[in-house]
């Protein structure tokens, strides 16, 4: 039997603030399907590489005033942010194939970066560019506009988090199509 | 006026699992406020590198079965969990002092990684050991035992997340101090 001795327990989140951006629709469009899977792949490396160059903004509650100073420090942040486009039976599931595609295994949803999952936190480290009173201006977040902020959390790592990582065939594999190189 | 369109919002989450480790009592206590710097220092260093090696279990609610196949392709996962012992009205903070040390300077929380923040909801890589059904032995977790898990990401920079990221001279400072070479 497992150990769970607050089964019941309920953790309430509010937003701090919302996103401000340019990206309108649900994140990594699906419904490529019909596609060739070259095509696929090519237009899955254009929305990427776009996505590292959308610069937006998060709007900070300003009841939280003073909570940003000293973040300019910091040339990096990571942000938790809350999917809010996601259909909420999509926390129900267990299995993905990793960025949809039938090529790639199926595997299970902690084993991928999949905005489907059971506590849909989204994690996302982003260059900060500038702060202006209670809105900071980042780079490269992949959140739709009005997605509802959970946390900011400055980049912390002046050493490799992990170091001699390692990681899934399949992960090498996308990365390696998804790089500017490929 | 900001645009704040969901003001109201809640986001609700239910623990995916519980933490069972030997860390019992509240993660980085305080109250050595007493002692010198330099003891203050020793002591913070030999807890973070106590904590660098403690071996933790991560006990995943059995209904999700299926929800972490793959995942020990991966050497590093990122776990996001919630301090239940945090007391409550460490959610109002908005400035500390980084580890609680009056020498450095008061800073924003969203510019700290404070524990104390509005959803405090922490985040850690850690080096995934093994997986024995719906458990998985970690290394490097700094979470009290029972603290509820909230999701499990694999650590995905094959690349480096941040490369050039900079930092303010209070971090430099910690992670100097806290080095085994420091």
């Amino acid at each position: 039997m497992p150990p769970t001795p607050n089964d019941a327990i309920e953790i309430v989140l509010r937003p701090v603030g919302f996103v401000r951006s340019e990206v309108k629709g649900p994140v990594a469009p699906a419904g490529d399907d019909h596609l060739p899977l070259t095509e696929r792949i090519q237009k899955a490396r254009e929305y990427r590489r776009g996505m590292r160059a959308v610069i937006c903004e998060l709007w900070i509650d300003p009841d939280l005033d003073g909570i940003l100073d000293g973040i300019t420090e910091f040339s990096h942040i990571q942000i938790l942010y809350w999917p809010h486009l996601l259909p909420p039976e999509r926390r129900k599931w267990i299995k993905v194939h990793p960025m949809g595609r039938q090529d790639l295994p199926l595997t299970g949803i902690f084993a991928t970066r999949s905005p489907a999952r059971p506590n849909p936190i989204l994690l996302s480290t982003v260059r900060l560019l500038a702060r202006e009173g209670n809105v900071l201006r980042v780079q490269g977040l992949e959140a739709a506009d009005g997605s509802p902020i959970v946390d900011i959390k400055p980049y912390s790592a002046i050493r490799p988090e992990a170091e001699n990582a390692t990681f899934p065939a399949w992960m090498e594999q996308i990365n390696r199509e998804m790089s500017d190189d490929g």
